[in-house]
Order: C-alpha cells, then sequence, then structure tokens
C-alpha cells in the first residue's frame, strides 16, 4: 500500500518513466510556511551527480499543486509532483525474460501478471523516494526543535567512502553501505505500543526505502553478546539523560529523551555493468546478462537525506497521535 | 496502539497483574477448526520454567470466550483470556521514584502521567505476548502450508546457550541472544509496496515485542560489506529459486519464492539481581537499586515462539491483501 | 470489522449466548476517573424489562479487567467483559433450513458458509451494544462538557410511545421508531473532510447498531423542498449562532458551534410472535414459521442510550484528531 | 482525511481555484484496461452546462499520470489529474468577515485558522467530486456485472425537474432534491458488520459529498411508521429473492442478493443571487450580503454520476475485504 501514517499521511504515486512522480501529503496543520526553496537543500543531497550515482540527470523541481495558498499550507491536503523528464527508455525491454537478478522484476512480473511498468524499475525505482523527500522537509518543519542528521558511516566496508566507491567503479561493480541516523532534542513520551512501539514505526518506513536490508536501535546486534550489567543505561539526571545510550534513546517503544540513534544497512545496488549469470525464464536455461540503463554504484550514498525524511514522517506522526490523546 | 493488522486484525490488552491478559483476533474465516489444545504447544514454549526463565509460574490456560462455536470459527472476532493467577504485587512499589535502568518505568510514568499500572511491568510486560502467541496459532492454520521455525542461534554470545546461561545466573547478571526465523514454503508476491513491503511490515510487529533491538533479512548488516556481484542471488530455476538467499526471499519489498530469512537481535534482560546505581528522581541524587520480583536471565529463550507468531500474522495480513485484489 | 475509530478505537466482540459480550477501548488518555457505577445509569437505561422490551434479564454487571488501575484509566487498553447467564439457546435450532424473514440469519449462513453461531442472532445480536454503551460512558467523559442527549420521538408512527407499544403487544406484532439525539455545547472546528466529514463518521458508526435504516441531520429530507433562502441558516452572533439551525450544527463537514442534531429511524423488529409465511430453503417450498425466543416489540426504546454512546464515541475520535493537528 | 477505503483506496487533493484538483487511486487490480474515454460519460453527467447547473465552463480533462502503462492498469497507484483552467479569483474575497450562511466559510477559517484557501469554496468545493468521478469509473469496471443506477427523484419538492429549476431561477433562489441510487446484480455476503456494515461504509462515503444531508436504505424512514409483519420481507425463492424490498437489499449491514437501493437528500445550494442579511464579523452587526460568483441552482442535477461513483468505491472495497478472507 502506497500510504503511510495514521494522522500525518503521505500517499505516494508514479514510475521511473511515466509522466509525474509525486506525493500527497494529508494531516498537514494550517499556518507552516512553505516555499519551493526549502525543498531545493533536501532535494539536492538526494540527488545524483556524485561519482559513484547515476548519469541520470533530473531537475527534480517540486510542483506544488494544491494544499498551499499565499505560501502557507492550508490545513488541506499538500500535493506535490515532480516531472520525469531525462527519460531513456528504450534501455528498457520487458524484463519478464530476463529479471534482473536483485531487482524487483521477477517478483512484480508474478505479482501483477506483466502488467507491471517495467521501465526503468517503473514503481519500484528510487525515483519514488522523492516524494519522501519532500514530505520529509514538511515534517522537519513541524518537529521542530527535533533536529535529525544521517550520515553515512562507511561503503563497502571502508570507512573512506570515496576511496570504496572509486574502487567499485574501477571493478564495474557495486557497493552497500552503513548509515547512522540521530534525532536530536526528542521529547519524551513518543512511541504507541505495543504494536507502535518507536521502533515499529520507524523500523515499518525506513523498510520501506529501496535496497535496505537490516535496522538496529542503539548498541543493536552488539547487544548480543552484552550482559544486562553492561546494556542497562544509567540515568545521570531528572530528566532521564543515562550515561550511555545503549537503548538508543527508547525503552518499551518509546523515546527516552535521549539521543535515537539508529543504523541501516543498504544492500549494494543490484544493477552493474558486468556481465551476470541469469535465468531465461522463457527457455528455462542459463543465459548471460548485461544491463543498460543508468546506476549507481554506491546507492547508500544518496541514503542519509531520505533516511532522514522516513524518519521525520515518523516521529511527526507519533508525535501528533501522542497529542491527540491529551485532550 | 494495542491493534495490528489491515485484515486480519489483532487487539491485544492486560497488565501483567491485571485480571486478564487477552487478544481479540479478528478478520478470521469461518470453518477453521480450533481446540484449546492446538494452542497448547505453543504455549509450552513460551513458557517459563527452564533455567534461565522466571520462576514465575503461570498455567496460560486460554479460554476462548467469543468467535468459536462447535470447535470452527465463526468470522466473529475469536477472544482468547488469560488469567493472571501467580501475581505477587507486594515486590513492586511505585516505580516513579527509582525507574529501573532500561526498563519502560520512567518512560511509562511520563507519557502516562503517574497512573500507569506500574505492578509488574503493566502493560509493557513480556505477559502480554501471549495474546500474541495464540493468535499466531491460528495465523499458521490459515497460512498454511508456509511454515516458519524460529531457533537461537546464540545467546550471551555464545553458540553453547546452556553454558551461557549458567554463567549469567551465576554472576546475578543477564544476557541478550540472537533469534533467527525461517519462514518455508512461501508463495511469491507476498507484500505491498511502497509502504507495506514485507520487511516493513514483518519489522513493524517483530518491534512491538519487549527487548528487540534489531533486525536483518537474509545477509543483513553483512551486505554492507558485499558487493553487487555478490550479493545478487543469481536464478537458477524458473520458480525463481535462486542458488544463494541474499536477499533473504524478499525483492522489492514482496517474496520472491526462496525461504523468507531473517534474524533479530535480543538485548539482555534489564532486570537483573545485582545492585544497581541509578538515580533517585524524588532526590535529585545517586542511589542504589535492588530489583525484587521474578525475571528471565536470559529473555531470548522464550523468544523463538513469539517471533514465529508475529512473522505468521505478518504473513497472514500480507496474504490476505495480496488476495483481496484478486476479484 | 470490529474496531471503529482512529485514535478512540473500540473493539467489539462476542456473541448472544456465547460466554462473554465485551470491548477493548484504546486510546484512553491516562487518568480519567472510573468507576463499575460509572456504568450502571447507561446500562440500565439500555436494559430490557420496560414494557415492549425482551423478557431476557440479565443482569449487565460490566467487568473491567485491564486499563484501570486505582480507579483510574491507565493509558493502556481498557477492557470490559459481560457475562451471558440468562441464556436459553434450546430455542435456537440451526437457522439455515428456515432463516428469519428480515434478520441476518440468511445472509449470514452464504457469508460464513454455516459456520456462524445462529444462536440468539450470535455476533448480530442487539446485546453486542453493550459494548457500545459502556465505551460510550467513557467517551461522554472525555469530550465534557459536550453533552448528548437522545430521546424517542414516536414509535409506530405515534407520539404517544406507550399506546402504541401497548398496541403491537397486542396484535403480536412489532413497530419501528424515530430518535433524536442532540449534542450541545459543540466545539467549532469538529470533522475532517474530505472523507471524515462530521456526518461521514457519525452515519458510520449510527448503521452499525442494527435495525437502524436511515440518517438525517438538521431539517434532513425536508429540506429537499426548501429553497436556499429557507434553509440557509442565518448567523446572529459573532461566536456563529444561528437564528435557525437547518444544518444541523454541521457546514462543510464541520461542526459550527450550534447544537449538532439528528434523527435516526429505527426500523420494526424482525423478530414478531406472529405466524410468517417464509421459504423453506432445503425444500425450496414455501412455508410457515413461528419464531420462538424472547424478543423486543419496540426496539427502538432502548436506542436513545446506544444512539448517545455511538455519538460520543465518534465525537470523542474527531475532536482527537483535530487535537492531534495542532502540535 | 482525505483518504478513504482499506485496499481500494483513494485519496482526493486540490482547490477549486488551485493548479490541479485529482485523486490516487491505490489498491487497483493490475491489467483492467483503461482509456482516457472511459471517463468521458460520467464526467459528462457531472458537468455543469445544463439549466441550473453554474455558468463556470470547464474542459474536465482527466490526465493519468501514474499506475497506467500500455493502457492498463499496472497495480501501482493510478493518479488522475484535472486543471483548474476558468477560475476567476477576483470574485472572491478572504470570507473571515461575511461567511456565506450555509457555506463552510465560517468552519473552514476556525479551523484553519484563516490559512484555508477560501477562494470558490477551495477545498471544500464541490469540484473536489472531478476525482470521486474518475475513481468511481474504475471502481465500476472492477465490480461489474454490479450495475449501479442514479436518478434525481424530485427537486424544489416537484417530481418536474425542468420546472422546479426554472421557478428557482426566476426567483434567484435554489432548490434542493432527491436522489435515489440502485445497485443491481449485488451478489450476497458484502458487508463487514458490526462497524462496516454495508449502510456504514456507504453512508460513510456519501457524506463525504457536499450538500448531502440525509440517507435512507430501503423504505428508510418510513420503516418508523411500519409494523414487523409489513416490513420483513417475504423470501420467495432459495437465492434469497424477496417479494418486497423494505430492507433495500441489506439484513444485519451484509447484501442480502435483492438491489441494493437508497435515497439521499441534497440540501438547496447555499449560494443564492438574492441579497441575504449576516453577521459582519469583523463589527459584530447584522449587514447584508450579496454572492458573487457561479453558482448551480440546483445541485442535486450533478449528484446522479457523483452517489453512483460513491457508492461503486464503497463496494469495491467490501467486496475486497469479502475476498480477503478467503484464503
Amino acid at each position: 500500500m502506497n500510504t503511510f501514517g495514521k494522522i500525518f499521511r503521505i500517499s505516494i504515486f508514479g514510475e521511473s518513466h511515466g509522466i509525474n512522480i509525486g506525493v500527497v501529503i494529508d494531516g498537514v496543520p494550517a499556518g507552516l510556511l512553505i516555499d519551493n526553496k526549502d525543498f531545493a537543500i533536501d532535494l539536492g543531497r538526494r540527488k545524483s551527480g556524485a561519482k559513484g550515482t547515476t548519469s541520470r540527470q533530473e531537475e527534480d523541481m517540486p510542483n506544488i499543486v494544491s494544499g498551499v495558498f499565499n505560501d502557507h499550507t492550508t490545513g488541506a491536503p499538500v500535493t506535490i509532483l515532480f516531472s520525469n523528464s531525462n527519460v531513456d527508455s528504450k534501455d528498457y525491454d520487458s524484463t519478464e525474460e530476463f529479471p534482473r537478478p536483485g531487482h524487483a522484476d521477477f517478483v512484480a512480473s508474478k505479482k501483477f501478471k506483466g502488467f507491471e511498468d517495467y521501465r526503468g524499475g517503473g514503481h519500484f525505482s528510487g525515483r519514488i523516494t522523492l516524494g519522501l523527500v519532500v514530505a520529509g522537509v514538511i515534517a522537519k518543519k513541524i518537529i521542530s526543535p527535533i533536529k535529525i542528521e544521517s550520515k553515512i558511516l562507511e561503503a563497502g566496508g571502508d570507512a573512506n567512502i570515496e576511496k570504496a566507491v572509486e574502487k567499485a567503479l574501477r571493478e564495474k561493480d557495486s557497493i552497500g553501505g552503513i548509515i547512522q541516523c540521530t534525532a536530536r532534542n526528542m521529547p519524551i513520551g513518543i512511541g504507541e505500543p505495543f504494536f507502535d512501539s518507536l521502533e515499529s514505526v520507524l523500523s515499518h518506513i525506513i523498510f520501506s526505502i529501496p535496497a535496505i536490508k537490516g535496522i538496529e536501535f542503539g548498541t543493536g546486534f552488539a547487544a548480543a553478546k552484552m550482559k544486562g550489567s553492561e546494556h542497562n543505561d544509567c540515568y545521570v539526571d531528572i530528566n532521564g539523560k543515562t550515561r550511555t545510550n545503549n537503548a538508543g534513546g527508547i525503552n518499551g517503544g518509546i523515546s527516552n529523551g535521549n539521543d535515537l540513534v539508529f543504523r541501516v544497512v543498504v544492500k549494494p545496488t543490484s544493477s552493474i555493468l558486468q556481465t551476470q549469470k541469469t535465468m531465461n525464464f522463457k527457455t528455462g536455461k542459463m543465459a548471460t546478462l548485461n544491463i543498460a540503463g543508468r546506476h549507481d554504484a554506491c546507492i547508500a550514498l544518496r541514503m542519509p537525506v531520505i533516511t532522514e525524511a522516513a524518519t521525520a514522517i515518523a516521529i511527526v506522526d507519533l508525535l501528533m497521535l501522542d497529542k491527540a490523546r491529551s485532550i
């Protein structure tokens, strides 16, 4: 389903080579100052162009077609459209015969019975995250003074990202990476257990982002080797600040006022420039596959701003849920 | 919020020392053969009693009070109650002054303004997972022949679980662990991107389970160090079977017919028998805390069946969503 | 589906002759003073016993099994159970052969493939409204100072209710009626267009109540014969009070601060003591049917408190939604 | 909230004088043949131009920007945009000082704190129903062979619609009307009690349509004066056909296979060309108001196709819910 959120609700739509990619953002408070320029910074961070990102260049100019009047949100749904101009569909034949390994091609053709728009990954394209980023910009405004910051910790197993990307490009291969996201100035009390714990809601939206295959909060997987006496964070002031932050700012599914900290793993891009072995699904025989099109060698490079957006969207909805009950 | 699912919907309720723990399961197909004995095996696996689990002994007898007639589901909501009999509330004073490190005590008292039922962890108690387990039993019946199996891979960093637990007991400490969950006979096409990817829905319910702090699908975090040429799973037959399963059975958020595989990390239990340092929130001075009550030294021991239940519940709902569109 | 509401969410369950009828109420603010006695007045108003209501006498004693601690709501789900003690199931054979005209028997046996609990109407019984009434009591507390009041305007076409009921009893027949519901002290701004207009949400829950077949707001159906110059309510003060209230307190789907006023029609009870013609669904031949069991001659008599409860539940959820966006 | 439906989900957006009006339709099965021409008939029926409808002439050309590929639905969200070209915003000053009686102006300015787009009614404009109509066209395709037909029964209390409209135009006034909607070839079993009865879901979406103030199913309000022996519909064949259809095709909230029949009342348009008395909300003194702009004298004329669309949307979602549980 293409809608996320209970109160601050975003609905995304569009395909990689379709007419428009976009998002409808419902539940936005009225009176928020909005300007196309507000989106420029985050869209710029998401944009391709750096070494290791696709050569497809799109203007990514957001067009606000509803919900904003006299530069302020009206309380009605905010709809933002993007055009797909730099489209080169000739590279894409139906992927039914040769679904690309690691891609959604195979499952999409089964689930949607061959009617899916396979050009450029269609609705599965990372381009869909444009809507996420602009919704994130609005969410960030609302949750202020909470401040979210994501950064890439490593790529291809190397903390020297540039070096790792260059190596991947040389090898006509792709690499994964790890992103860390931190939210500062968190209030206490965000998260709605049992089923809408802060981890639940965050991981739900985070795993919507293509290529993400794992998430861990605080010390995460390292906690498996820790003792309770080590993992328990000791309170050091009456605001609930703790000496360590092994919990990543969350106890019992609820924010505890310390920094929210989590990491995600981004798998290496599936599209690589090397020849790959694969099945020819028409003949049932093994064959070789060369992927054309323009692709990212390290999609993780574009992930920090996308994970920030997802985090802001999850937090604003949980903030609103918490507020709702305070009548 | 205490309801999960869009069609197969479960609503859980209850507190550790309240009258009843329970679950309402809505959206169950009519005509399913149900018997109290069906629940016995999974409830037994969840039960305490083994070394490393709490000494609190509850009968955990499920009482079906609605939705079953002549031993079959009726299509109306199935409600299952459990009694809390072995309750020892004298150990629990208000936790406002001394919230236990690592527990929900502090956030609960802030979020619910001191009105929370703090006895035995109240609504945050692991006891709430009883409802999850019985709902999982029903979900497993519906999704047959899909077969879900969870096991503990390591505890306290040791693959010899028993040894690790004994060490923790000796040290009056607690340990975490890693659980791996596998679903076999998965159909192709389960998962509803963009926002309800199979990873999204699974992680959402998995992070509802107390003490879980991370999840990874397929090779998970190890993918950060892999190249695309290594991570891409090569198709080897026309049903979509792949040679490797780095994707954990999911591409583009949709099941690809290979085994669904994921791992979760369980943090060490927060309640330990050692004296801990903590803040006295009334005086604002550091103090020492001794936790009474009965607790698990390794809560991970009870997690396999709980993660199976959560997985079955997520899968049945996604199966129903996929079916819904086939009209 | 058996759950209503986005934030203040109620899940009902149970069957007429099952073990328990009940409700789980999620999203209740913490700190609300609750006492079993709070429910007595509204449950008493719903109760049978008056002339024209069924002779089945149930104690209707609410048993709060979760979510309340030290007489206050905790913020966790409030679960309230009722026992079915005065059950006489011998009157109920399977209704597949002779589904009662006007009842859910026929559709239930088709939809649930013969597995439905047909005793006493099963999950379709008016007895299910017990959960609605107690949830309404809690909702009324939260929305204070809004004050909801329902009354029966007419029964069997007669404004002398008692006379009409006596006539129906003499004739071994049943009668319908009209209920009017008014909510005073309404704030301005309740309702979330486009799809969650105040009328939408109210009518949604109101039509859950068995036997209701129509609803109209303000002048309602009479508006079909009015001119705009007559129907438009003229503002008379700067708080938005209007001279007339043809709109029933709602413009554009949003409360305007005037009294919320609507009427519903209750159809005559389907179960009548007269012999009826019907189809024998096994033989396909016409036959005669005599309905045993205990039934209401005028179910409308019990509707005022049930419609009040439904209204309070709808309003509290919309109040919370409106509040949510004010962060 | 601007999204409706659980599986077939529509999200509407736009304002009367904004850039685009539109709808995102999620949950559409893949493989449905779609063509812009499919929308022409229903959009034409909705269009203004007849006597009694506004003189604002819009092309109402649907622009499908996502979810359709090679003329078939892809399974991804279908987004359809409309442009607002014939916009004359000079007529619309802020309505805060003089909110139009009967309109949403007053409540919108309170709820959205003066930030609402007041031009042409903004998001409250009947123009928003464009999205409903095109979503209805798709829904009608899916639910085939169910056939929905709405017609206007009376306007201004007169069954001679044309005469009534001419009289209203002469009097510079507006009139209401009654619409009857019928769905034929209904399957048995549509509707999900307790809370998602067929009446509940239908009324929910029907009351989203501006100007509708009442709905009744089958004999509706007339049932208040009937006896059970009259109202009960007698079964006459083993498919559940009944001699009469007082229930309007619904028992216990579930379709019984007979025609679904309901009527709605449309209030007279609030905007009339006569001078009206109103409050000046700045001075607190009574004043006179002349409404400029272009308006419908009888908005009921455009309602048949809109109610058909709403009905189709409600039915398709309930059909999908029923199907979902048949796994």
